[in-house]
């Protein structure tokens, strides 16, 4: 049982499969909650080591609000609002007692709280009640600041890690005093998390906008970063919200300008949430489990001894060989394993470190000892080589560079290979129903077009490309006039 | 308004103050809910950085569970349910809709969950449901898990981080074969709590296990350590609990042992909070503000440019070394911000960094340049001394550690003259009510007694200390035997 179900067979099988065998996490049994497993949870974690640095090269700073915002604080915002109560978790009371002449708990209806709570599913109301007292005048602009933690939306079809009811992500709530800041603030975070997505996980993303009946919920324009995954259906990978005036003036928040006028502040709103890691399977792994890039890798070397067990000095040797490489490797700042357990054998070691996706394993047998090379294996290739051990300090950190170079470029090449553009409606449900992909088609910017779309071929808009070349043409689906052409996919 | 209230003036009044002054944190407006700012924040995170390091050297690893627990799973270890279901959030409905006629939200009553939720306390009865199914052989032991993430109790009287309805911490979970295990583990874990107060935060800890009737509920025993704040009450720090096998009792866990047989796994867990931030904040800091050991310090080094607006060529001279010493400090690996905002005075600047504790400033001015010599000034003593800034890279490191020193040393001084042993109730009540401190006194080993001293002195049992010597003598109250002395103090 330790094959995965291939993806051409059932890939949300084989999606399920891969999370479980390689330890990433599982479901909880509590509805639509998730538990992050060790080996999940260290991905979380590089990815957020990285994410952060980022953002506070940029000038972002930490700060932690309340899990739970009063009702009164949470409808400011209407539109908002209406969306997100739509599903949140209430909470009415502080206390259980004892069911008397029962083994189970009640709740005491004498601890019924005045207000409601409400568990965060975004904070924007909470902050906005906040930089209310914090915004006095343009000195005390901008505001950029950063949480990591998590939060809840209540869902009613869960996927781990894709769509979670509860979720860890971070989320950036900036105010500024000009439109034109936070326009450059709300792009400016559009292009971190292209960057962090291209350049460390390696999965190629289309920027956009969301068309107007899709944006974020009190904001004037949400951008995003989408991405294919192997079965053709879009993802979208993080966001990216200018809020406009809307949340400084729910919550009737302004500033004195340079010439001591008043003036309501702008502002933004960011995340991107565990749903990276669904991302980040979907983007590069394969029958045999996950493929992970080296930049972030919880491991990136394994080394494997191959032991001989008639042979007691010859495993000695072997050890000691194993734990050099182990240590100049650790000493080049690589994150590198050296399982030298004994109850398993090589041949399930190497399926286990497969699986869990691990760049680069080396092991290390009497062949070994006897030319000092040791063998390679690329968990991206499947190829093996081999390379002298005295020089693995120079060419393992050319070999990881390598392969996180090509993980990119077969999503890339993969990518590519199912962007179209189509002006056909029949065309357009063939391509969605076989391969699908980003289709390219123009729109006439109507949402009943976008839901008889969505109802006959299950494709949405997944945004308006940034940078769109425009270009007269007609609706794919309607005839009528457009301006320009959006993309259209399946999705999660 | 910059001046704090005086510690000899009102102690409390002084340590809200230097926690809003200096940037910390301040409450929310929803009772006993915090927000933790950016300065606060960022010591969280070193404090983080640190001790996930030491766990993760001891073989820990990070998880995630989640936020919310089912009322029947929260109730199945009684005693542990009994104390936390005092004071608990329960979520009982998934949904808001619009009040017909209103502004307002209500609670949409079709939403009703089928089984109520409590946000998570402390994780315990959630992970032993998860480990029941983890669990089948001494091949799975031992787990040694911890979660960083929120946890939340409905507290009557809430103190900025000392006690807050919902605070940060880590909660450490782990599972093992024999008895003997599970104590070492909880004794490993107190050691690290130690190291990490007494060589990071500069903090000298006691090291004890709790009476009976103040252990964790659920626990066997309850380690802990405590420190002594500059007004003589206690605080404690953390603690380490040695569950036994209540919790694989209460969810049936069971494991296959060597010989085949079925048998009740041990476990431990432990934790430390944002608390620490109040030890902190209380075991070093003055009438002008924080003070911060180099090691915890967000920011180790301030560098302030003294600015003589007559001369623009001093000006520039005075910038280029400030950025050439920033640029020395930096690739030493030491944490250091040059200050070259020009909105603000020296002056000013100099009270800032005082207020927020960082232990080093270094200040630039035209002498500075004349002579190649710069002042420094130490915020733990207020000493100035000169040092050729050629040779910072030296010097500084060597300074930041005999800081560290001095206040531990300090610390550890003003603690030691607050520890006695006393044999007479008298003289107990007047160095209660005094001077404060750690008492070491008989007591006779019952809850009575000890509620006796609380109701007429405050003073409670802290710990029974560790190694303690056993001596035999009369309890101080009652005059009844006991055959050692414990720990009494004030705390908070």
């Amino acid at each position: 049982m330790r094959q995965l179900t291939k993806r051409s067979e059932n890939y949300s099988k084989w999606y399920n499969e891969i999370i479980v065998k390689s330890g990433l996490a599982e479901f909880s049994g509590i509805r639509g909650f998730m538990i992050i497993k060790p080996y999940g949870y260290s991905l979380w974690d590089r990815m957020k080591t990285i994410l952060d640095q980022m953002l506070k090269f940029t000038g972002h700073q930490n700060v932690y609000f309340p899990l739970l915002i009063p009702k009164s604080i949470f409808s400011k915002e209407k539109e908002h609002t209406e969306i997100f109560s739509e599903g949140c978790a209430v909470v009415t009371h502080s206390r259980l007692k004892k069911n008397i002449g029962k083994e189970s708990l009640i709740i005491d209806p004498e601890s019924e709280l005045q207000e409601e709570l409400v568990i965060r599913p975004t904070s924007e109301s909470i902050i906005w009640k906040t930089y209310k007292r914090w915004i006095q005048s343009y000195r005390d602009l901008p505001i950029l600041f950063n949480q990591w933690g998590n939060a809840l939306r209540w869902e009613m079809r869960t996927r781990l890690f894709l769509r979670t009811t509860e979720f860890l992500w971070q989320e950036g709530h900036t105010a500024h005093s000009t439109k034109q800041e936070a326009l450059e603030e709300t792009l400016k975070i559009l292009n971190i998390y292209t960057d962090f997505s291209e350049k460390f996980m390696a999965i190629p993303v289309l920027q956009g906008i969301k068309p107007y009946m899709d944006k974020f919920s009190g904001s004037e324009k949400t951008y995003c970063i989408e991405a294919l995954m192997q079965d053709g259906k879009a993802l979208q990978i993080g966001t990216s919200h200018f809020l406009g005036q809307n949340f400084s003036k729910a919550f009737d928040v302004k500033y004195t300008n340079f010439n001591g006028k008043q003036e309501y502040v702008w502002s933004t709103s960011w995340g991107v949430s565990t749903r990276l890691i669904g991302a980040l399977i979907m983007s590069h792994s394969d029958d045999k489990g996950l493929v992970l890039p080296p930049k972030i890798a919880p491991i990136q070397i394994i080394i494997v001894p191959i032991y001989n067990n008639n042979n007691k000095e010859k495993c000695m040797m072997i050890n000691e060989i194993s734990k050099k490489i182990l240590n100049i490797l650790e000493q080049e700042g690589i994150r590198a394993k050296y399982d030298n357990n004994t109850t398993f054998t090589p041949g399930w070691k190497f399926h286990e470190y497969e699986m869990k996706g691990v760049p680069i394993r080396i092991s290390i047998g009497k062949n070994e000892i006897q030319n000092d090379k040791v063998e390679i294996f690329r968990r991206d290739t499947y190829e093996k080589i081999y390379l002298p051990w005295m020089n693995l300090k120079n060419s393992i950190p050319e070999l990881l560079d390598e392969i996180q170079k090509n993980i990119h470029k077969k999503a890339l090449n993969r990518t590519q290979k199912l962007i179209i553009e189509l002006d056909n409606y029949n065309d357009f449900k063939n391509k969605i129903n076989h391969s699908g992909g980003f289709i390219f088609a123009h729109w006439d910017g109507t949402k009943k077009t976008s839901q008889k779309i969505q109802e006959e071929t299950e494709a949405t808009i997944r945004c308006i490309p940034m940078y769109n070349k425009k270009e007269k043409g007609k609706c794919i689906y309607s005839g009528n006039p457009s301006l320009q052409r959006v993309v259209f996919s399946k999705s999660y």
